[in-house]
């Protein structure tokens, strides 16, 4: 796969499209192909892999103009972003800010934004940078992925689970009616700065949640990744620079190499990325986002391990090491008692939607090994694992 | 180009998409590619190509489940497109309408159709299939592109309009404030089906706006099907099936071989597509939409005309016969006295936030042969052309 890329310093940047037609009596059979090229660079401090970023969307995009879109708390990180536009000759058309909680995925903040890039007069050519964890990261995806038909935009991720997750992939959402990601598209940056040094100094919670979804792709296909977080305490990354360096960019390895057969989802819904969100979902959705997403996926992956162990899929002594790693790190194992039922009511919703297809995801007798099981299995009681 | 496409039944209704990445120091440079391949199939009347488009959609692409978005007066098309979609084994979930007008095109239409889709239980594996004119077709695609990330969706043009132009490119956009398309995605369909027959009972005006942009699209490139639209009028047009049908196949021909170099408009503004468009959005965004988009479309090219014949670009001849044939299907020639000054003042303001760069296309020596010029030269008076 990678030898048809032939990387230069050009090709790190670069989007490109072409459409063809065969006729063919009474059809014309269509195709259009479309190829986005971009880099995630690595640096502390960021802002020597910002200007590069911001030489590229000036030189490779015919950018003149930049519109930050930013989490309030991100106003330290802001200002050098500013200059660094200014001194790579773009203009700054002007800033959105949002509150970091799931409540600003909302239909409501699209609809402002919209307002705000509009009357701030961002183009075509405006480049576009999302600066903030992952619920910026996933509204700015968005907003630029709809705004005047597709704006190039970038993405500075502040916390470790965007670093990890929300800023790689190029999924883009809001939330709708309470339901997650209702609204949204694919649509990848033209690059994605990354400081892994940030993340040391986040809130205990804050952290302890992106190393949930670290835990999710380690056991889904890295053990190189699972031995080095299942040893670790929150702690032992915030003192340790080259392993927080290290597990940033294992985790971000190993999960663009997890999407690489299928990123915008087209084939079955068994994916082992699912791992953990079956059931985290459903928390999330009757928590109302009091927890935090990467809480209520180490406990959707307490709940999966328990089961998979039940079910004979699960070697028990993964699953210990799996439950042990989500306790040392504060994460919840358990379906809090006084939402258990309206939970599984809600996966019993899920699998009648689906035709009786839940795809739950839960290990196997090593990492690596993750099992599909299509439907919740008769044998094994909700209230025995969850 | 073509050869690298090979095509067998199932390859005419396929998506793909690939991620890959190549790490280099502190760079990770990740490439995304993605195919889209469809068919636009001719039929008359439309149930039996659209039978193939449904079997498609439940086969290739696995769903199981029918969406409808239609313009209220297309009631006749929508209860035997249901019936075909019941005879090939797919439920039908619920039916959005709207009414064919611009004003439809909007974020308010947009917000209501994401609730309706949801409420009516559209998931990723529905079909949505939108039936009525530019409009529906527009709108339709956007709502498509943005729930759950992207749903497949066919079309089902009733307009020559969205036959020959809304149905074809994958361009989806509602307007917001007033600015056209603002908010849109690129986004392909599974299928179109198209029926020219059925372009013949439109009304004179619905006809003849279309015929505007098929005039474009033949003066950017193909003398072929100018000599077909320059020597008829609309009579001509509803009494000789033959005719209709080879206007509406060729002009989608030319619009496809058109947008082939660059689908998603990732290169520079100054493509020829936009013959017509630059004086004709400008009269469609002062006239509120009083005018259909083809009628604003006929007197943005008779401004473009005019215009190359002062500069010494556009043969005299050609501009003479342009003129003619727009006259002679009734379309609008002139800017309205009344919204002169304001259509004027909306170009400067255009040119303006473009950095100077208006882009007007102008017809050159013949057909094929369209320049475009970056600024409204000031040799002009716009009042001597408009």
């Amino acid at each position: 796969m990678t030898a048809a890329w032939t990387a230069g310093p050009g090709a790190l940047h670069s989007r490109d499209s072409h459409l063809w037609s065969v006729e063919d009596g009474d059809e014309i059979a269509v195709s259009c192909a479309r190829t986005d090229q971009y880099a995630l660079k690595f640096g502390s401090p960021y802002t020597v892999p910002l200007r590069e970023l911001f030489a590229a969307a000036r030189d490779r995009y015919d950018c003149t103009t930049v519109y930050f879109i930013a989490d309030r708390k991100c106003v330290s990180v802001i200002e050098p972003a500013r200059d660094e536009a200014t001194a790579c000759g773009l203009s700054v058309l002007g800033t959105s800010t949002l509150t970091g909680h799931e409540s600003s995925k909302s239909v409501d903040s699209t609809l402002r934004m919209w307002d705000e890039l509009s009357t701030a007069g961002v183009l075509r050519r405006t480049l576009v940078v999302g600066i903030g964890g992952g619920v910026t990261c996933d509204v700015t995806g968005f907003i630029a992925s709809t705004y005047m038909r597709g704006v190039p935009y970038a993405l500075l991720p502040t916390t470790l689970m965007a670093q990890v997750d929300a800023a790689i992939g190029g999924k883009t959402g809001v939330n709708l009616h309470g339901q997650k990601n209702l609204i949204g598209a694919f649509y990848h940056p033209i690059g994605v700065v990354i400081d892994p040094d940030a993340v040391r100094s986040l809130p205990d919670r804050i952290l302890a949640a992106g190393l949930a979804e670290v835990i999710k792709v380690a056991v889904i296909g890295s053990p190189e990744l699972f031995e080095m977080v299942a040893v670790a305490d929150l702690h032992d990354f915030r003192s340790d620079p080259a392993l927080a360096r290290a597990v940033v960019r294992l985790a971000i390895r190993e999960k663009l190499r997890q999407l690489s057969c299928d990123p915008m989802e087209l084939g079955d819904l068994r994916r082992t990325l699912n791992f953990g969100h079956c059931v985290g979902h459903a928390i999330e959705a009757e928590l109302g986002y009091a927890w935090l997403h990467g809480e209520c996926v180490a406990a959707g992956m307490a709940v999966a391990s328990r089961l998979g162990e039940r079910m004979g899929h699960a070697a028990p002594a993964l699953v210990s090491r799996i439950l042990d790693t989500l306790a040392r790190l504060g994460l919840p194992l358990r379906v809090p008692d006084e939402i258990s039922e309206v939970v599984w009511d809600h996966l019993v919703r899920i699998e009648r939607v689906r035709n009786g297809n839940l795809h739950i995801v839960v290990p196997g007798g090593k990492i690596g090994a993750c099992v599909s099981l299509p439907a919740w299995p008769v044998e094994v009681a909700w209230d025995d694992v969850r």
